[in-house]
C-alpha cells in the first residue's frame, strides 16, 4: 500500500517573485478535489510538495492540516494522507480502457527470414562470417570515440561531419566526385532507401525482379506501383524489353543493385550502365544506385559506378553493416545538393538522428586506414570461399542444375529446373538442420526464377561443403 | 592510365561440370564488343579474369591473343590491352547524365534547432550538462558489449531480447504490466513516433498545442491534419473545449506528452490523465502516451502514466537518450499485441534493425543497476538546478513575467507579455552569446504562448545564472 500512486496536482503560478503562501495551496488542492470528486486517491508526501513549489515542510504540514480539518482529507495510520471518499456516486474512472488504435492498415505482415538457430548451416546467408569480421580493430575504435568529447553534447542529423569527411574522400578514390555535404549517414542502406523513396509516395517505380526483399516491402508500404524489369543472372539483361516496359508505365524512378544483386548475386557490365543512363536520359527516369556489394569485390575499384558515369543527379548509396559487423548497422547516401535539404527533413522526421558513437567508431575505422586493410583481407578470404564452393559444385551437382559466376564476393545464384520442387528440397533439407532462403517476397509477381541464393562468405568451409553436398543429394533425388 | 576503369564483361555459364573453354571466352568478349560497339576501353587484367572464371592465367592470355589477332583489341605499351577503336561514329556514352529525381515534394526544409556554438550559454537546451552523465559507466558497458558474440552473427529487428526483458521489468515497477514481447526497441523516442504513425498517413491527428517541433514535423510528412488542443501550462487543461474540438473533427489518435511536454514543460496532474481516458473512451481515440520525462523526476515512480491507469491500448514510449547520452539513440515503444506486427513490418521497411552495439551496451546498462542509481542522481542534480534556477528568476525577473513550476526536470516555460518582442529579446542576447529558442514549428497556426523553454539541466551554474541575468535585463529594456 506504501506505494500506492499520489494524486499529481498542479499549482497555480505565485504572486511575481513570492512564494506560494499556505493558503493558497490549500485553495488550490480542495479545487483540484473537489472540481474532479477525486476520493480515494493519496496526497503526495510532504517532502515532496515542499520541493516542487520550493516551500517548507511546515508550509506543506499546515496546508494538510487545514484540509483535514475541513474533512476533504483523512489519516489513515502508517499510510499517509486519503482524500475522503465523497458519496457513493463518486468513482476514480482509473480503469478506463483507452480506445484501440489501428495500425496494421498497411501490408500483412511477413516473417522475416527468420534467422535460422546457430546450429543450423544457413546456405542463403548474405552475412560474412564472424572469424573474417574485425571485431578487435572495431573494438579499439569504440574505445576512442567513448572518449571523444563530441559525444556528450550534440547528435548529428547529416551524421558526424569527419565520418561524411572519410566517407567522401574515399569514394573521389573510386572515381566519384563526391563533396561531405551531399552525404547523409544513415541506419543501413535501408534507411537510405526510405529516406529517398519517403517522398515518392504512390509513385511508380521500376525496379530489377526479383530485387531485394526490404526494398519491396518498403515500396509496399509507400502504396508504390511497382514495374518489374525481369532480370535473369545467366543472361545478358534484355535492354530491349526494359526499354518497353519503362516506356509503357513511365515509372519515375529505378532502383537498381548493380553489384551482387540481391538475391541473385547478379553484377552489371559496363555496358549495361551505360544503356541504363541512355533509358534515363531518354525517359526522365530518376535512378538510386544501391551498391552494397562492390566492395566485397577484388579489383572493384576498377569498375566504374553508375554515379561515377553517370553524375551527381544518381543516388548513390553503400553501408558499412555488410563488410563489418551486422550489428554495426551504418550506411549513406550520396544525393546531389538539391536534394539533401527533404533527405535531411525526412530523417529528422523518422529518427533525429543516428547514434553518434558508432559514427564516431566507424570515423575512427576509417580514419586509421583500417577499414581498406580490412577490405584487402576480406576480398581474398571471399575469394578462396568461391573457388571453394564452385569446385564443391562442379563436382556434386546432378547435370541439370546451373549457378552463375560472380567472380568473387558473397554470394552467387543457383537455379534449378522447374519440375524439382523448391519446398520438397528445402524440407528435405531441414531435417538435416540446413537453411534455404525461398523468401518469394522479392518478386514482383509470379517468380521469374526457380532456385535461390548460395552465400559462400558465411559459413565455415567445413560446413559449406556439408551443406552443399547435402543439397546435392537432396536436388539427385 | 593504370588506373583507368576496364570493361565489365558477363559470361554465360560454362557446361555443366566444366570450366569456361579458350574459344567460349574469346567468344564471349567478341560478343560484348561487337554488339555494344565498345571502343577504347580497356580489358580486365589477366589475373583477374582468371580469377572470375577460376581458369588460368595462360587460357585468359590465349584468349586475349586471339582477341588480338581478330584486330578486335590492340595493346597499348605499359598500358594494357584495348579495345580498337570503331569507325568514328561509335561513341561510349560514359558522359551521359543521369535525369534528376526530385525528392523535395514534402514540405520547405526548415533549419533544426542550428546548436549553438559551443562558447554560447543556450538558455532552452533539453540536453542534460555532461558533468552529470555516466560516461564512463557507459564506456564498461560498451566494452563488455564488444565482447558480446551475439554481435557477429545476427541483428535484432524488434531490439535485443534481453535488453526488451529488462525494460519490461523496469515498467513493471512502475505498475505498467509490460511483457518483452509487446516492446519494440528504437531509434530514440522519434521512430517510435514514426512507426506508429507511418500508418496513418492522411489520418486526422490531435495533439497538444504547441507540440514536439520533430512530432510536428513527422504530421507534415505523413500529411496529417493536425487538430490543436491548446495547452497553456499556467492553467488547468480545459477538458471541455479539448472535449469539443475531438467531437468537431474526431481525430484517430490523440498524441501527448504527460512529463515535461515539450516545449512548455507541463506535466498533467492525475486528473487530467483520467479525463483524457474518458474522452478516449467516449471518442474511439487511440491514445500515444510520449513519456520521456519521468525519468527525469523526483518521486516520479508514484505517479501513474496514462498506460498504467488507461491498460494495454495505450501506445507508450520513452527514450533512454535524453537520460544517457544525446548520441545513444535508444527509445522503445511499448504496444498491445495486436499493433506489433505492423511496428516491425515499419520498422523494418525504415531502417531493418538499430544499432546493436548500442542495444547490448544499454542491456548491460541496465541490467548492472547503473541506470536506477543514474536516475537518483540525475533526479537531485536536477532538484538542484530547478530550485537555483527558481531562485535567479523571482530575484532578477520584472513583475511581469511569469514562469511555470514543474517541481524538478529539466525545464520550464517562461512567458512574457504580448507587447514585448521575444525576436528584440532573442537578438539582444544573441550579442551576448546567450541563446533562447523561438522555434515556432512546435505550434499548429498562429502561437497561443509567448514565450520560451528555459532548461536548467544543461549549462553550469554560473552560465545559467549568467544567461538568466542577461535574459531579466533584455526583458526589463
Amino acid at each position: 500500500m506504501k506505494n500506492q500512486p499520489y494524486l499529481r496536482i498542479k499549482f497555480k503560478a505565485p504572486q511575481p517573485g513570492k512564494k506560494h503562501t499556505c493558503p493558497e495551496i490549500v485553495q488550490n488542492i480542495k479545487e483540484q478535489i473537489l472540481r474532479h470528486r477525486l476520493s480515494g486517491l493519496r496526497l503526495p508526501p510532504i517532502r515532496f510538495l515542499a520541493h516542487q513549489l520550493n516551500v517548507s515542510k511546515t508550509t506543506i504540514q499546515k496546508a494538510y492540516d487545514e484540509l483535514i480539518s475541513q474533512g476533504l482529507v483523512e489519516s489513515k495510520p502508517r499510510l499517509g494522507l486519503y482524500i475522503t471518499p465523497a458519496q457513493k456516486e463518486v468513482q476514480i474512472p482509473s480503469v478506463t480502457k483507452a480506445a484501440f488504435l489501428a495500425t496494421d492498415q498497411g501490408p500483412a505482415y511477413l516473417n522475416y527470414h527468420a534467422p535460422p538457430s546457430p546450429k543450423t548451416i544457413n546456405l542463403s546467408s548474405d552475412l560474412i562470417n564472424p572469424d573474417l569480421l574485425p571485431l578487435q580493430k572495431i573494438s579499439q575504435c569504440f574505445r576512442a570515440a567513448l572518449a571523444n568529447p563530441d559525444l556528450t553534447s550534440k547528435y548529428y542529423v547529416q551524421g558526424y561531419p569527419p565520418l561524411r569527411k572519410e566517407i567522401a574522400e574515399r569514394l573521389q578514390k573510386y572515381g566519384i566526385n563526391a563533396h561531405p555535404d551531399n552525404i547523409v549517414i544513415t541506419i543501413g542502406s535501408q534507411q537510405a532507401i526510405s529516406i529517398i523513396f519517403r517522398s515518392l509516395t504512390g509513385a511508380t517505380i521500376a525496379t530489377e525482379n526479383p530485387t531485394y526483399y526490404a526494398a519491396q516491402r518498403l515500396f509496399k508500404i509507400n502504396k508504390n506501383k511497382i514495374i518489374g524489369l525481369p532480370l535473369d543472372p545467366f543472361q545478358e539483361i534484355q535492354m530491349d524489353l526494359w526499354a518497353e516496359l519503362i516506356q509503357k508505365y513511365q515509372p519515375q524512378a529505378l532502383y537498381l543493385i548493380p553489384n551482387f544483386q540481391n538475391p541473385t548475386g547478379h553484377s552489371y557490365s559496363s555496358s549495361e550502365l551505360q544503356q541504363i543512363l541512355l533509358l534515363s536520359k531518354k525517359f526522365n527516369l530518376g535512378l538510386i544506385e544501391d551498391d552494397w556489394g562492390s566492395d566485397m569485390l577484388s579489383f572493384s575499384e576498377f569498375k566504374p559506378s553508375l554515379r561515377a558515369i553517370g553524375g551527381e543527379n544518381v543516388f548513390y548509396l553503400n553501408t558499412f553493416t555488410s563488410k563489418l559487423l551486422p550489428s554495426l548497422r551504418i550506411g549513406y547516401v550520396l544525393a546531389s545538393t538539391k536534394n539533401i535539404p527533404s533527405l535531411l527533413y525526412t530523417k529528422s522526421a523518422s529518427c533525429l538522428a543516428a547514434s553518434s558513437i558508432d559514427e564516431i567508431a566507424l570515423y575512427e575505422f576509417l580514419y586509421r586506414g583500417y577499414y581498406d586493410a580490412h577490405l584487402t583481407k576480406l576480398q581474398q578470404a571471399l575469394d578462396k570461399r568461391y573457388k571453394f564452393c564452385l569446385k564443391i559444385l562442379r563436382e556434386r551437382m546432378p547435370a541439370n542444375i546451373k549457378w552463375t559466376l560472380p567472380g568473387g564476393g558473397p554470394m552467387l545464384w543457383l537455379e534449378v529446373p522447374r519440375h524439382i520442387s523448391l519446398e520438397k528440397v528445402s524440407s528435405k533439407l531441414q531435417k538435416q538442420n540446413i537453411y534455404i532462403d525461398l523468401n518469394q517476397e522479392c518478386f514482383a509477381g509470379p517468380p521469374n526464377l526457380h532456385g535461390f541464393p548460395i552465400g559462400y562468405a558465411y559459413n565455415s568451409l567445413e560446413n559449406l561443403q556439408k551443406g552443399l553436398e547435402a543439397l546435392a543429394l537432396a536436388l539427385t533425388n
